[in-house]
């Protein structure tokens, strides 16, 4: 499909893009610039791509295939290092977790968006980070949101979309505005909670006595605390208009229900317990079926 | 080990208790007593229990140990039907996941504690309720905590140790009152917030895409709030005065956020995070290696 692909940030999620596009033959050569030399290693020594670099100005030579896979926000610098050497040849996208930020990341490079570039954000993670990580399978059956806009080439949008068919994963289009809505209540809230309230509950002077006694509930609900910290601030900050109105409300729901523990008010609070497990229960009935 | 065990309350944990004290033939007759009769019918099919009875009228003849493993909030009306028929020659132990509002309620029918009740508490669930859901291994393995007071027994204490570490469990003593401090923090405010945030996010007018485009950290996160709603009502507003302090705690730990994502204070962020993910990894450290 490509001769030569190029992903920047060779961790979990790009790591993981190199794994299989070399299962699925779908490159001659892949290529990883990372910065860590020592990640780098790692997905040499895996043979997770076939070169390292630390720089993009070691690459040499045409590439199909440009995939930018570093923190958010980083994206701003990559662009401006990418500038002189854009090719309009070349397939560009992300794998952002929010989208309105990197797309105005690069319209203040490129004062409008080239249209070869497809922002799209793969759903896929886990607490392990890093090129030892990376594994082949980790976009089977998942989804993918690409937010073309106005400037994006269709045929463009139509290579990525194909690309990630390829890979495994279920390929869906969405606003900027609207992808950054849903994903900051399905996925940055919850971390935010979750580094949170393990935060809090580390800095107890009974702190020993709570984590020994805690159970596998609690090892799940506190599995997004273990994600990466460096990728998770970029991700609240480039998306934190939109993340602090639920933080707000969710406080505002916390207090609703301090206020029926404080009444005693068993009906509501049976009520609420029980709707959050039906809406859960939708959510499963949904994920499994997929 | 006992000619006959007698459970009030025949769900999972219930159930676990008698499927599990069958596997090690710990006792010769398993007697289920449940109010809901389909329950009962559910247990008695499965094999859960010799004989299953709606009403603790039906119990005829000496019992070895009573195990209470109903809501914890019914416990107060059980003290009361036990009452005229309660044995000093049985034991007597609960499962409730809140120790201070038991002994009170028990301390409030018998003016003070019997010295054959043991207050205890497995730490051992799950999402699934019910005897459909017991199980033999529900607590291999896991950890049982004793919260016997200055009336207790120790003799009586010393027996119900052993009998949960026949069921594979590892047994720890705790005073009530420390009991309900540590598990406010480690089980019931993760709940309410898993309540809560599932409430909030299926009430919000884009829930279906919510629910759609939520992934597997999602669903970990959530698990909690799949949890059976009566019983966690109970435990709630029975440890209410525990876990309302805990709730604006953490409601002051979101102001702090949103603080640092209102200034952009990505330093502060990136401490919090960092410390949670610490803090998880000591917890899941700990938690492998047992």
């Amino acid at each position: 499909m490509f001769d030569r692909i190029c992903i920047f940030g060779v961790g979990l999620i790009g790591g993981s893009i190199a794994c299989a596009v070399r299962n699925f033959g779908l490159s001659r050569e892949i290529i990883g610039v990372d910065s860590s030399r020592s990640n780098l290693r790692v997905a040499l020594d895996r043979g997770v791509v076939d070169a390292g670099m630390e720089s993009i100005h070691q690459i040499d030579g045409p590439v199909d295939l440009v995939v930018l896979a570093t923190p958010v926000g980083s994206l701003g610098d990559l662009f401006e290092q990418l500038k002189p050497i854009w090719s309009p040849s070349t397939l560009y996208t992300d794998t952002g977790s929010t989208k309105e930020n990197i797309i105005q990341a690069a319209r203040a490079v490129f004062s409008e968006l080239p249209p070869n570039f497809v922002p799209g954000h793969p759903i896929a993670g886990g607490e392990k980070s890093g090129a030892a990580a990376a594994s082949t399978n980790l976009f089977h059956n998942k989804r993918v949101i690409l937010t073309p806009v106005v400037e994006t080439d269709e045929g463009a949008t139509k290579q990525i979309e194909n690309f990630w068919h390829k890979l495994g994963a279920k390929v869906s289009r969405m606003e900027p505005h609207y992808h950054d809505r849903i994903f900051a209540a399905t996925s940055h809230l919850p971390h935010v909670i979750a580094f949170s309230l393990v935060d809090m509950l580390g800095q107890k002077n009974e702190k020993d006595e709570i984590l020994k006694y805690a159970a596998g509930g609690f090892r799940d609900f506190t599995r997004l605390a273990s994600s990466d910290p460096r990728m998770w601030l970029d991700i609240c900050i480039a998306n934190r208009n939109k993340i602090m109105p639920l933080v707000e409300e969710f406080k505002q729901e916390l207090t609703l229900i301090n206020q029926m523990l404080e009444a005693q008010n068993s009906k509501e609070l049976f009520e609420t317990f029980q709707s959050a497990k039906n809406a859960r229960q939708k959510f499963l009935d949904q994920f499994d079926i997929e």
